[in-house]
């Protein structure tokens, strides 16, 4: 088999079988098959697309090409979660108590990367003493004793996508919705849960800009999850403002802690508790989505959830006073007010300029070296559809260094978009695919 | 400027600017942009296609990215031919002698190349004596001198395209239309001429086996040519048969002769005076091409060709006795003749297998470390539309080593194809694009 004659093949529209799929995937990985055959195969699958088995095949070998984590030892069924990301997305911070809470085993494994803020891993990290980095048979025993771990990757899950995506950045074949949903699912995959709820975001600060879009990856990865046996169904959400309040580190986890004591904002908070609900129903401790819902309103109200995150922290050497006090979460004291030079209504807030002013503060990395400051972030006080008077609070800003703080306001400022019309108001929860 | 975002810009359908192509064909040059972003983009262009400004923009960065021969020390109109090659494609040993003898100068540099047979420099080389490796101030006075000289290809012309084109290769990304006009006009303009006769040749043994797809690279190719300033016309001619009746170095060298002495085969004759006529008018030595073809008729006809051939031969240290001795050319005079095992007509003759049959005899080089055996080859005794009998003589194998011989002989015999009904005469020359 010759690579060149996979490229040929793909350019001229044909059907790849899984012996040609798996041979270009596992000589990719291994090296011997160089990038430059890689991203002319990359652009033909860009304009000729794959099928349902192609892009089942491309997933499961990439799932395969390195390790995959054994959750066998962990009792019941494993449901693991995904986010396709967004601004003051700290989704799982307050969702897996809750599904924790109602029964269900939760193994997650979670990364740092690059963004806005930092990842699930970095926010934990405002927890003082917390730590990410436990082994896993230690992760297995802290789910089979109190239902919940989180740990960083430490594990190679999928090495032959990070490289294939890699690749894909540079050379313009990001774009391909195959391509996008095998890349998330091998992860996933990987990692080893029985059942995924995906929550696709979509609007402006999602990857998806528009509703079509979302479903169709939406779409392509529950097709992908169910063709590898997995239970999975995705939820279609809102990113085309800030989800929550909180835009940053700690005060994300405090924000999150709001919401396992009843008082989170309003947007999150039903988020939160749609994805339960499927989490919950996926692992098998409800028959119906309203009666996994009702679960989680009462984790939520009995106090239930917030203990397990209690539970959760001290498990992994932090200390359950801070879930109980979440003010000890250090968020500095530098704060400025950002305030309405107009009065109207909040038409929109431009949410990737939200989180580049939250990276610009120091909150979020744009390279893999840069070490995050778990202390400035946002708040958001006017979210869309408020209604505003000149003069009036719209933010505030936390921040510690000066350097880029007024090209960080600035930033924020020019994110609210003011109008004399009330805008139309708009779902958080757009579809379900199952 | 960023490569992702010109690979992007393609991609999406859009015309790349002269900057864009400019900035990828020096940076790849230099090794500035990898070779997996190029190969994304080859891709692209392979689906998207590049207009004719993209495409003359492209050619002239390629031929301006290495050396350019400087012809103007020369006097006269320098004109240049090119052949899309095919099986017996002995043109330019004959056909520059001719034109020379009518007073344009010839100033060529030819490639050895890898293929069925050697190419004109390795031919050249079974006259003893000949040194193809001469300086360019030599060159260039020789052709000042005796009005025509060939040279090996010591300049670094069209390195860009070279790179470019050994990673299509690999990539699944030759054919296209554009891609191949600029490679072999990158390189014809970087040699300096001021008006290219092309042959462009089609049928089952020529890179275009269509005479749509040759006359759309003729067109191309022409466009390029007149773009860049040069004249430039091109003469479709048939290759779905091989060229004469000689296939090899020496063997073939001996036909050109013959040619030039008025004998030789119909079909390479035929072609020889088609391509002389028009570099005649192209170098203005004639206002019509029926005047040129006359003038090329009388410098065979008065030997005025042959003697300018014998005199090129012994201004690069060969023996002028050998162009009027041929016989004295070094073939082996080990053969094997090719008997027909029916009767019939010729209906074709398979060009690939008499080509990979010569090179199998060792006539022809697989890879650039290979050595020519110049004194192998083939005479084909039978064309197609012949009339055989069984056990008639179609063919004689010259060899040497008898290593690859028995499947040599049974490549060469499966390559006739022998029938009850008289195939169609087909003409040689199929159109002429200007």
């Amino acid at each position: 088999m010759r690579m060149v004659d996979i490229i040929t093949s793909k350019r001229n529209g044909n059907e790849l079988t899984d012996e040609e799929i798996s041979f270009f995937v596992e000589g990719y990985t291994k090296g011997e098959i160089p990038d430059y055959q890689v991203s002319a195969l990359m652009m033909a699958i860009y304009f000729r697309g794959m099928n349902e088995r192609e892009t089942l095949t491309l997933t499961t070998e990439m799932e395969n090409s390195g390790d995959k984590l054994d959750l066998s030892a962990i009792r019941g069924i494993k449901v693991d979660k995904h986010s396709t990301g967004g601004v003051g997305d700290k989704t799982s911070l307050a969702l897996t108590p809750i599904v924790s809470a109602c029964g269900v085993p939760i193994a997650k494994m979670s990364g740092r990367g690059l963004g806005h803020t930092g990842g699930t891993i970095d926010k934990l990290e405002s927890f003082d003493g917390f730590n990410v980095s436990i082994s896993t048979s230690e992760f297995i025993d802290n789910v089979n004793r109190i239902g919940i771990s989180i740990m960083g990757q430490t594990a190679d899950l999928a090495p032959a996508d990070k490289k294939l995506y890699a690749l894909r950045d540079v050379t313009g074949t990001v774009e391909n919705m195959s391509l996008i949903a095998s890349s998330i699912m091998s992860k996933k995959l990987a990692a080893g849960a029985d059942a995924i709820v995906l929550d696709v975001k979509t609007g402006s600060g999602a990857f998806m800009k528009t509703l079509e879009d979302s479903k169709a990856l939406a779409e392509e990865m529950v097709r992908i999850g169910k063709g590898a046996g997995r239970k999975c169904i995705a939820v279609i959400s809102d990113m085309d403002q800030p989800l929550g309040n909180a835009v940053g580190n700690a005060i994300e986890v405090r924000e999150a802690i709001d919401t396992l004591m009843g008082k989170g904002p309003e947007d999150f908070t039903e988020l939160v508790m749609t994805l339960a609900s499927y989490m919950i129903m996926l692992g098998g401790r409800a028959s119906s989505v309203d009666e996994a819902r009702a679960l989680a309103k009462e984790a939520v109200e009995s106090g239930a959830a917030l203990k397990k995150l209690g539970e959760f922290i001290e498990a992994q050497g932090g200390s359950a006073d801070q879930v109980y006090h979440p003010e000890t979460l250090k968020v500095s004291d530098k704060c400025i007010n950002i305030k309405a030079d107009r009065s109207g209504y909040v038409e929109r807030i431009i949410c990737d300029e939200v989180g580049v002013s939250c990276m610009m503060l120091g909150g979020g990395r744009a390279s893999k070296e840069d070490v995050i400051d778990l202390s400035v972030g946002i708040r958001l006080l006017k979210k869309r559809g408020d209604h505003v008077g000149t003069g009036d609070d719209l933010a505030i800003v936390y921040y510690n260094d000066e350097k880029n703080l007024s090209e960080a306001v600035d930033k924020l400022k020019a994110s609210y978009v003011i109008s004399d019309a009330e805008p139309a108001p708009q779902d958080l929860i757009k579809m379900i695919i199952e």
